[in-house]
């Protein structure tokens, strides 16, 4: 079920059921997993792992109540080489995915994101669109990683973080600010973090945190809503 | 693999791998992806859009220590016009769900919930079985909605939001009650709402706040336990 | 697809689109569904299910940033007689599930991990390694499980839970410690746990709670961070 204008690489194994569409190029000694989908143009590089189950490239849709249509035309997801990407994942087109990082099983990735460099985005984790992520970041199982986000290299975050970006909650159209958490920062598990909040360099903020405001570089805050540790 | 007794309408669009099972119903213009599950009975309407590796159609298990079993035949699913539903779902039998409707990747639906006009259900949203949604609201990624949940018309609610509906945590056999968000609630991302309370018309709840008691209409509240903010 | 050093029981079904891998072994009467993935040597008993979707005995990945790189060879996947396992689940390889154990729809239980005799694994919730499960344990619908947990018999894990286990998170090279929860412990929807905190017998955390230290035997705890209730 490989499209015949599809330019398949040398030593790739393709497992069984799987869908590989329209113009779509796979790079050298790339393993691709049994019931996974690659949709049309995206491009896999060298080395590659797409698990069992997994989507590549998917289309976004919307419907009436949605504030945002989709754009246009999208480029294709790009994946890099030495990237491994786990069972049953949504990744979608107009996204770039940069070398060795390594995507758990279940997450999903929107369009317009870029990945950088061994970056680790765990299972079950959702990236909305417009969002930048660095390199070496670590964003752990189930986190939440909203739209119009930036999060520099080295940040850890840490499993069930929750963040946000419409400060109004869909009542009044304005532009949307996710919160940018800067080099080194780190947010423990199940933190919330409001729309447009920085979070500072090798800031640190505890688990269960509810953070409202900035956090200047290298603070400690905990608590609801949360506040410095003073030591 | 579709079916002989299957009925599917005209200029349908059927992927690859996907299984349609006995007496599934497909209306005109409806386009079904790549290693879908259309299980039995299943009726979908015109201009349906089912994303590759989604499941529909799914009868309920239990084993036992489960504190309810599965009510015996279930009305098969039912899926209205115009109605898109995202990758690697699973939506179960016994549901319905109204046109225009949007759900993401990757969410579950269980059996006995109904789903209004034009709502959007986000990626990795949870719903539980016998919980009603009403028209044009929005749950947003990640959200858990229990069981025995009423959500009204106009409804926001913000990802990772997380809700129960057993207040003795499955100490004493109590009747379940969820939440009741009322018409236009909006509640933040990450908030914890406690069994049984009502959320007024127009209230918000803040980003991880943790509702433990009723909020009134048009009240704001933030904060652990949550408290009305005054302004 | 069944690959022919697989040895497959009496009355067995299997569906369409299922792949079953080198030297795979299922017992009598066990279901498995469509577009499963059954990866090599894996062990079914009798009376499974596995439902549509469903990937069993996945080895596990790993990239440059990460911690703890897999361990070497870890023995096959073994589920045991009257297993109930949903849809779009992803299993390890390295783990045993006990008798009667029935996992929810796209849940994740990695490698190294034991589940014992009925308990419960909600939808979406996802178990990460080296951690041990007891008998009738309830966690509910997208809790999330750390590695190097223990979770004793009767425990109860409300939805949106949320653990830990690296309170340097990443900083420093440490051993691990997740939470223990202790016989008949009772933990509320989207609390937050702390690595290493240990609950008590039949102690009770309350929802949203964010538990810094050890809650003693039967205490009641709520609050962020949690402190003891007097009645």
């Amino acid at each position: 079920m490989i499209d015949e204008t599809a330019q398949v690489g040398e030593s790739v194994v393709i497992g069984k059921n799987t869908v590989v569409e329209e113009h779509v190029m796979i790079g050298d000694n790339t393993s691709i997993g049994h019931n996974v989908v690659i949709k049309r143009d995206t491009v896999i590089g060298s080395n590659v792992y797409v698990e069992d189950g997994t989507i590549v490239g998917r289309i976004p849709a919307s419907n009436k109540k949605m504030a945002r249509k989709p754009s246009g035309e999208l480029n294709p997801l790009s994946i890099d080489d030495d990237v491994q990407i786990g069972c049953n994942c949504v990744l979608y087109r107009g996204s770039h995915i940069d070398k060795g990082v390594l995507i758990g099983d279940a997450a999903s990735v929107r369009e317009h994101v870029h990945i950088g460099k061994n970056t680790i985005v765990g299972r079950h984790v959702t990236v909305e669109n417009n969002t930048t992520i660095g390199k070496n970041v670590t964003i752990q199982t189930s986190a939440y990683i909203t739209a119009d986000m930036m999060i520099e290299d080295d940040v850890f975050i840490g499993p069930c973080v929750s963040t946000s970006n419409d400060k109004y909650m869909g009542m009044k159209t304005i532009p949307y600010a996710g919160p940018v958490l800067q080099r080194g920062a780190k947010i423990g598990n199940n933190a919330t973090l409001l729309p447009g909040v920085v979070i500072g360099e090798e800031a640190i903020v505890g688990a269960g945190a509810v953070v409202t405001k900035e956090v200047s570089p290298e603070k400690n805050v905990i608590g609801n809503p949360a506040r410095t540790m003073h030591s």
